[in-house]
């Protein structure tokens, strides 16, 4: 099925499950809808915090189509599962928004880990998580990322372990992909960046790492989401997790 | 002198002068300062056209300070020269703008061509307009920028011609450059991109064009200011052509 095959089924509420693996080599973003009042500081915020926040899309005020990422798609409809949330909690998850939509509204669309993950598997680099049929290990860590206007938190970070020579090529495959997450931000020592237990990651699953390999750490799309929940906006939409927006645009769009 | 330095002396009403050739290594910038109410809009009309506008530094809301690219700086005094718009019309150029501050105004840093001008030449690729002595040749294009809120504008872009071979070896070049406008977007036929008269620029001076060399042509910093002088917008501030902003930050620091 193509991107628009898949968000029509979501429009139609025929489709309402986990979007890994759909659509493969097209890029999916995570969601995040707020007001204007606050979109500035948000956009500032990914801005000056490209890693975990790469931006592929941001939509005009009160209009719902992201028109570079995905024209004539409908932010309000078209992913599969949504979540509501008022003053940083969470309220409800929904299958569209067509009700809570209003015309002071700004979409953010941000890159997220898939597009770099099929490039390392498509180099021969076998990535634990997805062969251990896990969620990504992530972690909290003593990063603080450059707060904007309201919002601040520290780094979040995803860790795939490797051989000293598959990291090394991670790092030159995953730079290509500044818009999901680009190079790693850390390996070896996780102390370091202030994970006391790597096998007890603070979001998904521990993984297991083999004698000689290095933990390698990615920035992860999970920090802009501890931002809004820190910032606690007076509402916000984003996607629910796993349940991703699906773009036109082809994981090579940005190398 | 260090940019700080410079800085102090244009703070002090010591150096009022074009700032090309100050601070070589040390990346110098364009500044766009607007009120919070378009703020939004040109933060995403930069972040949509990266090529012509690459953000190197927003300000907080009311804030002087360039906390990232030049801490302890500050943008009401540390530029040789600005000048004043209202309504999108020039009212008068100044050398300080203390008495103009606002205290919802924020400020652009925008990248400039100096970093990459500065890694060809270090490349041993002569650059034309800096071996003649003249300002770089500058076009209107028929190609639009992404337009966002109040913003649109056609691509200008900046000419230099090259041999078929140094025009290879440019792009690898400024390809490591993308906050200073990154990879040219055209060469060879200046028709194809709506220049009818390569020997007539619509900004700076013509340059010499030797047979069997191609036209390369990058998105140039210009770009933003015709899109600020077609929105109209209250008030603006932006630097004196040539009195740039210097920052603290290495050319090298966007590798």
């Amino acid at each position: 099925m193509t991107p628009s095959e898949i968000r029509k089924l979501c429009r139609y509420g025929e489709f309402q499950s986990p979007t890994p693996g759909l659509a493969p080599q097209y890029i999916q973003t995570n969601l995040v809808i707020l007001p204007k009042s606050v979109a500035f500081d948000f956009l500032l915020f990914c801005h000056r915090n490209p890693k975990p926040c790469p931006v592929i899309d941001v939509t005009e005020v009160g209009d719902p189509e992201p028109r570079l990422a995905a024209p004539g798609a409908d932010l309000r409809t078209d992913l599969p599962r949504y979540r509501l949330f008022q003053h940083g909690e969470l309220i409800e998850e929904v299958s569209d928004i067509k009700d809570l939509w209003r015309d002071d509204f700004v979409g953010f669309l941000i890159g997220c880990s898939f597009s770099f993950e099929a490039a390392l598997v498509d180099a021969g680099i076998s990535v634990r998580h997805i062969y251990e049929g896990k969620n990504v290990p992530m972690y909290k860590t003593n990063i603080a990322c450059q707060s904007a206007g309201i919002f601040s938190s520290s780094l979040v970070v995803s860790m795939r372990p490797l051989s000293p020579a598959d990291a090394i090529r991670a790092v030159q495959i995953t730079s290509r992909f500044p818009k999901a997450h680009g190079a790693p931000i850390h390996w070896g020592d996780a102390k370091e960046i202030g994970i006391d237990n790597i096998n007890a990651p603070d979001f998904g699953d521990a993984v297991t790492i083999h004698p000689g390999e290095i933990p390698v750490f990615w920035a992860c799309g999970v920090t802009p989401q501890v931002a809004l929940f820190q910032a606690k906006p007076e509402i916000a939409i984003t996607h629910a997790p796993g349940h991703m927006f699906i773009t036109d645009l082809k994981d090579e769009s940005f190398c």
